[in-house]
């Protein structure tokens, strides 16, 4: 039997912040959660995939090379691949990410990545 | 400037139920929200796609071949493709929706399918 996934429980079991916990794959695009906060990161791009943000529960902003997007809880936004952003995280952000399976690396996610093994 | 789309917003600008508010693509994942209440569609599967379903507010149902999974606000649950299913939605909800691109149309969606092009 098939079994969902409660995003903001999954969220909420991270056991650091920036950890990219797998919460399941969907014609070969990975899906984690992860928990943010006060930490602005490095300009990147992911010249093989659109990235999808989506804010579970908090609020951050995406940096663009044309300025700052301000996301709220419930927001959704895609980045085209090959477009500089950086996520800017002041206050504590749950969220969802959404890239081409095997995009995430640690040299391409501006200094953030931790993974976690599913378990 | 990329804009974000809330998705509760959107889902509550729908006009009808079952109509599938366009919110996006990713990689070439069609991503749409719509409401529901009321109504169990015909059991369908879709042989080329993984389907995707998240809970903005309220509850449903999937039916598989091996029983009902009930889902409630928050839950993500993904049908691998070729999986025969059918939502049973009773009381009013708002979903995110995510499959391949050109998947659905109205021979495949258990006769639910109000298409709205993007505004």
């Amino acid at each position: 039997m098939l079994r969902p996934v409660n995003l903001l429980d999954a969220a909420n079991a991270a056991k650091a912040l920036f950890e990219y916990v797998p919460v399941g794959m969907c014609n070969g695009q990975a899906l984690h959660v992860l928990q943010a906060e006060n930490r602005t990161l490095d300009f990147h791009a992911h010249e093989e995939s659109d990235e999808l943000f989506y804010v579970l529960e908090g609020e951050f902003a995406l940096e663009l090379d044309d300025g700052l997007v301000p996301l709220r809880q419930g927001d959704l936004i895609v980045v085209p691949r090959g477009t500089r952003h950086r996520p800017v995280c002041t206050s504590l952000v749950k969220c969802l990410l959404m890239e081409r399976g095997g995009t995430l690396n640690p040299g391409n996610t501006g200094g953030s990545y931790i993974s976690k093994e599913p378990t």
